[in-house]
């Protein structure tokens, strides 16, 4: 069986960003602007055909089982608007990606956005993330560690600022993919320069200051293979022994997805971070849309760089599947036993 | 002949950083102060000291030849002050680093910061790259892509404020290397999060841009092995197909440090890059002093992880030496002929 930890509703019906335009709108024209009405209109079809021709046959093409699906993160845009405005297009987004898993229920598994928005509590985020576990069965929520959108001016992940949700995460056994949005700040590519350096900052964040120590069973996971952290393992490893950092009790806490599209990079990942900190992950139809010349293969289809990395059958498992089970223990209620898939 | 393009005068006499605590005390006091006295009394032997004591100590074990040598990195802190202490500061930092090379000439060329400030043009950067290139015959400088100190609130290398400064390289054949200074953001770790999101932020500001095509002969390194930017190698070059912008192109202006703490991502880098764009560089004795309990080694020794990378005698003479005189032509004074050199 094999887990994607890392998919986007990337390609959600036009419906929906229209509406999002007009919200962004009127809450530029009145910062005040409550939120918007009911929501996009869509119908089942059209959420079908969304997924059918896109995800879902990329899903099938590449031998995938199951992806972890929130709403697409470079649209979650937390610097935007107000806090109504974050809540309400959150809970849209949300409810819209319960609809997509209640189609296609074998194939997809509910992960949640949330209503950040800068120098607001974090009240309303662990208010959805209680919503989308406990009322609509979503397994696992990604965090944004800069609501600013490049400009990082908010309170560090150490800070207590973050204590509610973390402590809800763990209340609930549920982890957090910590996952920007799109940056505003014109000295960072969103999905290069800012991407990689929140999944790099991240991590120093939780090494640097130990804070997870306090909240066990808080899992993360760092997408886009860590950023630069398994490239500069060493240069980690020894500041951390430098400076007196616990690097391995963030590893029990912190876990690395396989978003890195080529061979060498994924080499690298699962040579150098233990095998029980990497979930399958593609991110597909993200990033990078385009097909490799030297492989013929889409450069997001991390599956194929997996299958060429050597690994053996334990790691293989753990990677694909049984790390996932671990970190996300809510798909046990959809999934087959363990010891009865392939 | 090994020549390691990155190193920083990190263990200056005690007298400097005094000198400048009291600058930055004045400064903070009076924000029109305007630079301060003449500078810390330092005598040739307490240079000599901290020298061979270390960084030349160093050299010399692990069979360096010549380093290419600058004012420490984290004191630059282009963000503390005002234009005038920015450049007197940076004036006698270089004048430090050109009696350094003075007393061990075969051993060290110099390299010169840039008196940046915020919100200030870049004019009196271009005339401290003048002097230091013309009268003083430094053979390239360090140029800080965020002199905010991690706010990321001035233009992107693209933007036309640089103008003048990626003018000035080219006339005087020139390199710079593109390095921060100490992160005042709480969010970001200097030497992780911060110097690591710069690299990669700055080969995507030229790759997105593609401006240094108007710059011919313009050459910049990226340092620590080029942040994310190998490991993340595929989804750059992917993004660059998708996007239309010239990966290639920017190779012919960008090469990488091998400032990479460990073996794996040393193996990494040099599969990855392409040999003439990689120049051989430690930072010793900087973000990691430590030795690695796994090899023996101080983990900056990128040398030892060079000579166990398997590359044929042409890679290692490019990436020792060959490159680095391409890069630096103004070090061709200096060194015998390249075919004189084992």
């Amino acid at each position: 069986m094999i887990i994607d930890c890392h998919g986007h509703y990337t390609t959600a019906p036009a419906a929906v960003g229209r509406w999002r335009d007009e919200q962004i709108a009127a809450v530029a024209a009145d910062p005040a602007f409550g939120g918007g009405d009911a929501g996009p209109e869509v119908d089942d079809a059209e959420i079908r055909k969304t997924i059918e021709s896109a995800q879902l046959r990329a899903q099938r093409q590449r031998g995938i089982d199951l992806t972890l699906f929130s709403p697409r993160a470079s649209w979650m845009g937390h610097h935007i608007g107000n806090a109504a405005t974050s809540l309400h297009w959150t809970r849209l987004q949300n409810e819209m990606i319960r609809r997509v898993c209640d189609l296609f229920p074998t194939s997809f598994a509910p992960v949640c956005q949330l209503p950040q928005s800068p120098g607001v509590p974090i009240d309303a985020s662990v208010a959805e993330l209680e919503r989308c576990v406990v009322e609509m069965e979503f397994v696992g929520c990604n965090v944004n560690p800069d609501p600013s959108g490049g400009l990082w001016t908010g309170p560090p992940l150490w800070d207590d600022y973050w204590a509610p949700l973390w402590d809800k995460l763990c209340e609930l056994d549920v982890p957090a993919m910590i996952h920007v949005s799109t940056s505003v700040n014109q000295n960072l590519h969103t999905t290069s320069s800012h991407y990689l350096a929140a999944d790099t900052t991240a991590f120093m964040q939780a090494l640097t200051s130990g804070f997870m120590s306090g909240f066990p069973g808080l899992r993360w996971i760092i997408p886009h293979g860590g950023g630069a952290v398994p490239y500069h393992w060493g240069r980690l490893v020894g500041m951390a022994a430098d400076k007196g950092w616990d690097f391995d009790a963030v590893l029990e806490h912190v876990y690395f997805d396989t978003c890195v599209y080529h061979q060498r990079g994924v080499d690298l990942l699962v040579d150098v971070v233990p095998h029980e900190n990497i979930l399958f992950g593609s991110e597909m139809i993200g990033a990078v849309r385009g097909i490799d010349p030297a492989t013929g293969r889409h450069y997001d289809d991390t599956r194929f760089y997996l299958d060429n990395a050597g690994l053996d059958d334990a790691a293989e498992r753990a990677i694909f599947s049984g790390n996932a089970r671990r970190v996300f223990p809510r798909l046990a209620d959809r999934l087959p036993p363990e010891e009865d898939t392939p």
